[in-house]
């Protein structure tokens, strides 16, 4: 089966190259930017200024080669591209999760961000506590990974 | 601009029917399913069993006609859809965090389930806590809203 997805707006970040992007959100907290939805689905926004963090979908646009192992930006021993969240991987879709600042219309201002500039958005969901802050959770080989700068030429 | 995804995969779940579907996974942890990738995508998932949690990105391919300001099922005031986790929405795309319990090749025994049974799959991602996990988060509008079923008639 195949679907059509749509790109619904844009994120904007300070982010121009790979190299310049951090490898997660939680390793620049301060990183700003702003996600611009397309002034047609601009009624869906309701309410979401009340959470404080947002989830983006999105799609990998300017991502390589998939290879289904590989080495990550946070470990030089290959994994497996689903036990890992490398961004060349079947589908293309990146999740970032955001801290919302504020809305002026169809403008959300988030920081936390690490997602290159020009990004075509997909989806937003609110982060519902309730649903996604499990912490009873263990990060498999992550665990005693230290968030680093990119390896120099990693993809 | 447009994007083709393709399916990778089907989640199977007890749940055939919307209405015996549980409205997140946490309402019923205990609910078991399996998530089969197709074969030739199984070496992606090395080094998965590490992981206690996993997310799941698929697509809502029985969902109903797409509202942008609507009633959730946790709520009877409206919201919007990019402030709630409303199935019928832009690009269609759910994500779930389940918990991983074992594998056996391509197939991956999971609970914490929310998913229709037979839901095409479109990307699994580990859950990283220290990625994922935020503490801090606040839920908005879902803060007093407790886990019910589902509405009667509520799509």
């Amino acid at each position: 089966m195949q679907y059509q997805i749509n790109q619904i707006g844009v994120i904007h970040s300070p982010y121009a190259t790979k190299t310049s992007c951090p490898i997660q959100g939680v390793a620049a907290p301060m990183g700003e930017g702003f996600v611009e939805l397309f002034p047609e689905y601009v009624e869906g926004l309701k309410d979401i200024e009340g959470f404080s963090h947002i989830i983006l979908l999105y799609r990998f646009d300017k991502a390589g080669e998939v290879k289904l192992v590989r080495p990550t930006f946070l470990d030089d021993t290959a994994h497996g591209v689903f036990a890992s969240r490398h961004p060349c991987r079947p589908n293309g879709i990146g999740i970032s999760i955001v801290k919302l600042n504020s809305r002026k219309d169809n403008i959300l201002n988030v920081s936390r961000i690490d997602v290159l500039d020009g990004t075509p958005l997909i989806d937003i969901k609110p982060y519902v506590p309730k649903f996604d802050n499990i912490e009873s959770a263990t990060g498999g080989w992550t665990e005693d990974k230290a968030l680093r700068p990119k390896p120099e030429g990693r993809e």
